[in-house]
């Protein structure tokens, strides 16, 4: 008998029982009595102050079953059309192998993980991303990639804070030289960032005839390599005049057309950017994808984002991890040079797969037919007497137009837009055309025929029509006639290149990765402040639909209908829960959403006239990419103390309000507080800050502990940035995507990011597409469809049971640190070891190792106060896996007893040597505790033991002796 | 670099790349070089007999990418019209819930595994069928239910068997009566049966006023409830009548109306059959959805098909495996009762999985809600002047349509069908309407507008069209009038029913026993006689479709074009490929293939005047299922001897010829033979067979060592059955589907099973449905034509490679039983440990459990030799699994060495106590060899490790204590 439904109702059971893990009545009623309270409506007026609490149902459409959602998703759906793109401009087709669709994309073990923070547990996503690194820096020819980048503007515009602190001779006016030939979305990423950074940014056209570099002092140059017009040049001798300038160099390059052309680092540049979206990551109006970069030795340690390395465990074996976190912004603060905090794993997991599953062969086969079919389309428009502007590209072929006509290039887009192909126009005679590998000697023919200014035959696809002759030759003879510089460097000779080329492999290797992981299909991962929640099925179907998922996001408008009209749907629902105006959700992670958040802050205060309000007051407990994104905006970030209670200083406030007066910008708080507290002076501190003239920025990371409870926007916050991979269902991916949606107030609306390339907004864009990850928007669209106002009231109200629930049982055994009102936390709870560590001896990072023993993910550890451990449950474990975490927890509090009164010794026992491996059973075994307390403890059902495949990993080791790709042979031989 | 492909080529890497695992040019040259040959043709034309070698080309299309096959089926797919069915009739529309589908129907984890023979490795499996065994007692009242029948149609037919054979009072003349009131498919697939095994039935209307039991001797009863009319009536007193007339009562029940309804076993019936299909499995054009059978108490050991029961391990520990396993086929041959081998595990654990999801509560909605819905359709029937027939229903509404015109009701299923709405016609004035778990209240609305005789305001599912008021009224008040009996026992107790009702419940819950099994997605599965080979994700993506998924298979030919357009095509190409002239895909396991391939042979000879041939020659290595179809289609059968090499004893054939002169049918043989070899003599037997005036029959079993190199329709066969689940990719699903399809020559093909419902077959259908389990064909026929003849032809050439390849690596070894000419096998072989089990005692069991400690499946047990172990690798392996395997084989040789000379005593070596679980690792170790050498012997990959969940199984154990139904708590705690 379940909690909302009755079982002589017809109506069948709701999604919402199916979401919510205590949704049985019994349950709720024993949790609720453990708390001292009736019901989840007074256990809610008793945790959230008054002042915002509502009990206002939220102004969204009742809840609907998955079968009437997916209906209406469905009709969405239609209402876009799937044309066959040829725009190109950093977006191709490309075929998702069947086998990594299936069993990465769509598999729940791959996308329910965690950040990969708790290596031990993340071994399987940890290889995977390597070889992405590795096949990054391979075809890039540098030494070291990153785990993935946002996209390829945000990428291009880290390069460009990259460049500018790693050139320490360049003044602080100098420019960044940016090539002509770049992608317009790039440079429109490039231009917010530097704006708010203060960087002078001067656009250069190299493809002039006498191009050489301009007379200015710059101190980085980006060049795009194939350009935006599809021309391919030697870029060797720019990089060198550059490097002679002491500039530092970076490329945008195309990975496929790496696999054909030199690579930048073997022309000599310093790091390489762009996107692995054509590795079998589709375009989806836009994202996500993995962006990336990487960088020539002694840049390595400047790579913003993560970075996965090799190390070893405890028992010496070869082992990956993050690595150099110290470079993270969320130690940095406001020291960080970059505020990128999610990366794109689930897609560069994706793209390193693909590269897996064709190894490089495979991927030069493509790279050529590709190109082939591109000779093709060039030869047919001078068949059909137009001229082809670039002698010398990869896929993508520029075209003036013959005619008299002043329209003439829109006129053949038009013709072929009939016809189902998308052409890119550029002006009045003039239109490119960017071959992929979906692209078919059929689809040649078809736009020969087009160019011809003929209708084609027969739709895209399938037809059988015939090439032109001269086209069917350059189709055919392939190698024939490469672009140059032509690739002499031999990239991905790695053995995992080359083992996993038939499906069956690829789906042995799929599964022996995702085994060694924790995710959420294995049970609960009560990470603080990450709100690990479900993702439904039914929420994911969507993104696998061709309908959203083979958009191009410069598609004409009338064949995006559909997908824009559900994200606007969207925007609006997120407004209504958050009590703001208008939302945008063009940020594609929540740090983009900050700086987005932080941009629409600092143009209100210079359109009021006061350009020099530009400090940021940061709460000491705050997430660090807080202070992170307010630099990268272009603010000062000043600390403000926290009370005893974790709650902010009041006093303090009041000091930094006067000491900052007119040049207060704003204060960023999150609430509930990275304490888990629900502050019961926010709307004080709201109502100080607007009369000190600052906005209130409120972090919407928490926002699971106030949906149908509480609206920031209504209790006084102007601006706030939400996570759709927390609170709406958005899986984490093991480390992205996700989607960061920036909501405002009605007078910051203009303020937004912009929705089209250089149109409309103050701010510009902060992502490479106008809706951001566009394709993933429909997980949470779901969710909000099927939840409903009653829905996601219950939902936020369950998750306060299940925190409040757990700090009470576990209470007696780990203080807990904060409480609020009636000594409630909000939806987690801070388990303070401090103490229980300096008596003991035994660690938080000893307690996180050992709950893999017990078949959990570590809490939150360490964060927001060092030495703890943060509890959030969510609302959808239920209260058999709560109970099941309680009791491990007292468990491992008796073990740490044990060590503090010595019947086990400090360096020897179950904490200590967690995690254990089944390996580690069958060797000498001489610890005071028995193998099968280390393996099997206290409520551990041997039949769903979860092993760890590596023992507790040496971190340090791996950043001393750093390697960020696949080892070799030989260093393999040496590991082990 | 691949086989087939030159990196210089612009051709993208091709299918048969993926499928074929030994691509790479420098492993077929190593494989071809350990056996002496230089090309795959050179070994090919050496290994198979020249009199029925073909280098002639199949007459197949080119093979196609995987992206070009998807696009042509989806044209086919988009031929299909999927309007919203009210058919019923046994199929009826239901909601996959979306964790099901994604992680069973869609996870190779769950399609690739093989039959839980090897219980140990299979208690994942295990524990879902015991689930659904569970669901199926408890709601049909009966003790003991089996793991899954092929459909209700021959689940019933089977009742008739087990009626008939348990009932030893009636006289050899006694009928079979059957209810008037059955499923029209159902009737038929009993006639078919019937008349093969020479039972008269009897149709009775017990509908009728005055019911009464017919004066005529019955051995059994056959009831439909609810009827095919829709009618509910209390069974209660028929029952009882026919017990007191000593006879058997078999019901066949819908599954979601006992949730309502008083299940038979409480009414006093013996058995109850029927389907699952409407527990989330789509009706798929009529299959593949699990049938099931149980029975009362006394009657378990007489149940056809598989039975999971509950039984212990060599710890102590409570453990499933199939139980009972004498009553089945393949060991009691020609005095089989039954010849089915396939379940429906696949479809039986979705279904049971279903049921685990929703509970015994959410059945009862969901039930509640379609009756409540189908009142709504009988008051608007009543309020627009129709008559509804019966007063008490459950879900089917007949109505007689009041109008002057004697076409009223086809012209209302006309202008339903124009509506977007499936009604059955009966005749001029009646029709039926069946309600089902997708029913809105919408349908319900349009549905009310049509019979009164206007179009519905808009299409089904999303319209807000409004109901009548009475028929609101009735759809409202669930639970006020519900058909009777009403339902008062309790059904699914057992806590495995409440404990997985949220969606992260369930997810764990699947992958916890996923984790439990080992699939095809671990490792090799080397099963002789079962090619385990690919199942690759773009055969599999079409089975989701719903232009596929979601036709009743009694729609309008209109509205299935492109299915059964798919079909034939499948139909043409595999008669290409076996040579013979037609071919039917309706039988839905090989079983029912080889029984319609033997009834065509029966039916043939009636023809010819000769109606006493009904002997058939089968040689004793053969499979034990052709023998038990042979008596299953009333043929005698005569066993023909094997010589010393496995090969038919021309000799003793010709004995067997001569002796049974007249009466010869047919023989049946497999080629290659059970052996693995390719007989020499195959011609020969044709031949002399067909001299002797008989028919041969090619069991197409090992069809994988022919396909592009010989054509038994051509060398001399009459018909043969093939496994689409074997050599045509359809996945095994943990035992099933199966589809069996049968081929014959031109003079046979008019007795090829029934297309439509009684019409133009003298076999009539052998399946319910006329397209057998349709959904699953496009992954055959995606097969084909991604693989084009080339790609087929090489698939054989390296499955025969890889055979032979590891015969020669072990034959050192292990001695190899057969071979053929050159000393090569076919695609398999045959290792002989009877030697060295009298010389070690060690069993093919030991080394069969031990393979799972170095993470294999064993290979196939003593079949057909006992004794021996009969390896088949297929072309899917590359060649580092098969040197893996190879490598395993030789460390247990050693291991068996060690053991005969004495270093590990016989009763406690690695061997005999395999396989070792993690749990055993940690227990006191008294054994002679170390826990690494149990858990990790040479070059098991720590990493990559399969841990089983139990250790070795005790069979005889749960065959005396029969459980066979989830243990209840107290039987639980019992175990441990």
């Amino acid at each position: 008998m379940t909690g909302s439904q009755n079982p002589n109702s017809v109506a069948p059971a709701g999604f919402g029982d199916r979401h919510i893990g205590v949704s049985a009545q019994p349950h709720v009623h024993h949790m609720l009595t453990a708390l001292g309270f009736g019901s989840l409506e007074e256990l809610s007026a008793a945790a959230l102050p008054e002042s915002i609490y509502t009990t206002e149902p939220l102004g969204l459409q009742a809840a609907v079953s998955e079968e009437a959602m997916l209906a209406e998703l469905r009709a969405l759906a239609a209402k876009n059309t799937v044309n066959k793109s040829f725009i190109g401009q950093g977006y191709y087709g490309t075929h998702t192998p069947g086998v990594i669709q299936r069993n990465v994309l769509e598999s729940p073990a791959w996308y329910t993980a965690y950040t990969p923070y708790q290596p031990e547990i993340s071994q399987g996503r940890l290889e995977a991303l390597l070889n992405f690194q590795t096949v990054v820096a391979d075809l890039t020819g540098m030494t070291t990639a990153n785990a993935s980048m946002l996209d390829e503007g945000t990428a291009a515009a880290e390069a460009m804070a990259l460049m500018r602190r790693n050139n320490r001779t360049a003044s602080p006016d100098a420019v960044l030289l940016v090539d002509a030939d770049v992608f317009p979305q790039t440079l429109a990423v490039i231009n917010t960032r530097a704006k708010a950074m203060g960087i002078p940014v001067l656009v250069h056209d190299f493809t002039a005839d006498d191009a050489g570099l301009p007379d200015v002092e710059f101190f980085g140059l980006l060049l795009q390599y194939p350009g935006d017009s599809g021309l391919v040049r030697d870029i060797a001798p720019v990089i060198a005049a550059a490097k002679a300038a002491k500039a530092l160099v970076a490329v945008a390059a195309d990975l496929l057309a790496l696999t054909l052309l030199e690579s930048p680092g073997a022309l000599g540049a310093d790091l390489a950017v762009g996107t692995s979206q054509r590795f079998g990551v589709p375009m989806g109006f836009g994202g996500p994808h993995a962006g990336y970069m990487a960088v020539r030795q002694g840049l390595e340690r400047s790579l913003p984002g993560r970075l996965v390395g090799v190390s070893k465990d405890a028992a010496g074996n070869q082992a990956y991890r993050l690595a150099l976190q110290t470079r993270e912004q969320h130690i940095r603060r406001e020291k960080a040079t970059s505020n990128i905090c999610t990366a794109q794993v689930l897609l560069a997991v994706m793209a390193g797969m693909y590269a897996v599953y064709h190894g490089p062969d495979g991927l030069r086969r493509i790279a050529s037919r590709v190109h082939a079919l591109a000779r093709g389309v060039a030869v047919a428009a001078e068949a059909a007497g137009h001229t082809v502007v670039h002698e010398n590209y990869f896929d993508t072929v520029r075209v003036r137009i013959a005619s008299a006509g002043g329209h003439a290039a829109a006129e053949l887009v038009a013709a072929a837009h009939k016809a189902g192909y998308l052409l890119r126009q550029l002006d009045h005679d003039h239109l490119q055309i960017a071959v992929d590998e979906t692209t078919t000697e059929a689809d040649v023919a078809a736009l020969a025929s087009l160019l011809a200014g003929r209708a084609p035959e027969t739709g895209h696809g399938t037809g059988s029509a015939q090439l032109p002759a001269g086209a069917a030759g350059a189709v055919g003879a392939a190698g024939a006639a490469l672009p140059v510089p032509a690739r002499a460097t031999p990239f991905m000779v790695n053995p995992v290149f080359h083992v996993h080329n038939s499906e069956t492999q690829m789906l042995r290797y799929l599964r022996r990765l995702a085994d060694a992981d924790y995710a959420l299909d294995r049970g609960m991962i009560p990470l603080g402040s990450c709100t690990m929640k479900l993702n439904a099925t039914a929420e994911m179907a969507a993104v696998s639909w061709p309908e959203f998922a083979n958009l191009h996001p410069f598609a004409p408008a009338e064949d995006t209908v559909g997908i824009v009209e559900m994200a606007t749907q969207l925007e609006e629902w997120l407004a209504e829960i958050t009590g703001y105006d208008a939302v945008s959700v063009q940020p594609n992670a929540g740090s983009q959403g900050e700086f987005a958040g932080l941009m629409a802050i600092r143009a209100y205060h210079v359109e009021n006239g006061n350009p020099d309000r530009n400090v940021v007051l940061i709460p000491t407990s705050a997430h660090g990419t807080n202070a992170a994104s307010a630099v990268m905006a272009g603010l000062k970030v000043v600390p403000v103390a926290t009370d005893g209670f974790g709650n902010v200083d009041i006093d303090d406030l009041k000091r930094q309000l006067s000491v900052h007066e007119d040049r207060l910008a704003a204060i960023m708080v999150t609430y509930p507080s990275t304490h888990g507290v629900f502050e019961t002076s926010i709307s004080t501190i709201c109502a100080m800050v607007h009369d000190a003239g600052g906005q209130v920025y409120v972090d919407g990371a928490n926002l699971n502990a106030l949906v149908g409870l509480a609206r920031p926007g209504k209790f006084g916050a102007d601006v706030s940035h939400l996570n759709l991979h927390k609170t709406f269902c958005i899986p984490h991916g093991g480390g992205g995507p996700g989607v960061g949606p920036v909501a405002v107030g009605a007078h910051l609306a203009k303020h937004l990011p912009a929705r089209e390339l250089g149109l409309g907004s103050s701010v510009g864009l902060v992502s490479s597409a106008p809706y951001g990850s566009a394709s993933i928007l429909p997980i949470s669209w779901a969710y909000i469809r099927m939840m409903g106002p009653d829905g996601l009231l219950r939902a936020t109200q369950t998750a306060i049971l299940s925190a409040n629930y757990i700090a009470r049982r576990l209470g007696d055994h780990y203080p807990v640190l904060y409480t609020g009102a009636h000594d409630l936390v909000a939806h987690e709870c801070i388990l303070d070891l401090r103490g229980i560590s300096a008596d003991s001896g035994v660690s938080v990072d000893d307690v996180a190792k050992r709950l893999i023993d017990y078949g959990f993910h570590a809490p939150t550890m360490s964060f927001p106060v060092a030495g703890t451990l943060m509890v959030e449950p969510t609302e959808s474990e239920d209260l058999a896996e709560v109970d099941r975490f309680i009791d491990a927890m007292i468990a491992i509090r008796k073990e740490i007893a044990a060590v503090k009164d010595g019947l086990w010794p400090a360096g020897d026992n179950p904490l200590a040597n967690a995690p254990h491996t089944a390996q580690c059973l069958t060797e000498e075994w001489e610890h005071p505790y028995s193998r099968a307390e280390a393996a099997f403890p206290a409520g551990v059902d041997p039949r769903a033991k979860y092993w760890p495949v590596v023992r507790r990993i040496d971190q340090a080791y791996g950043d001393r002796h750093l390697v960020c790709s696949c080892p070799s042979i030989e260093e393999l031989a040496e590991a082990n």
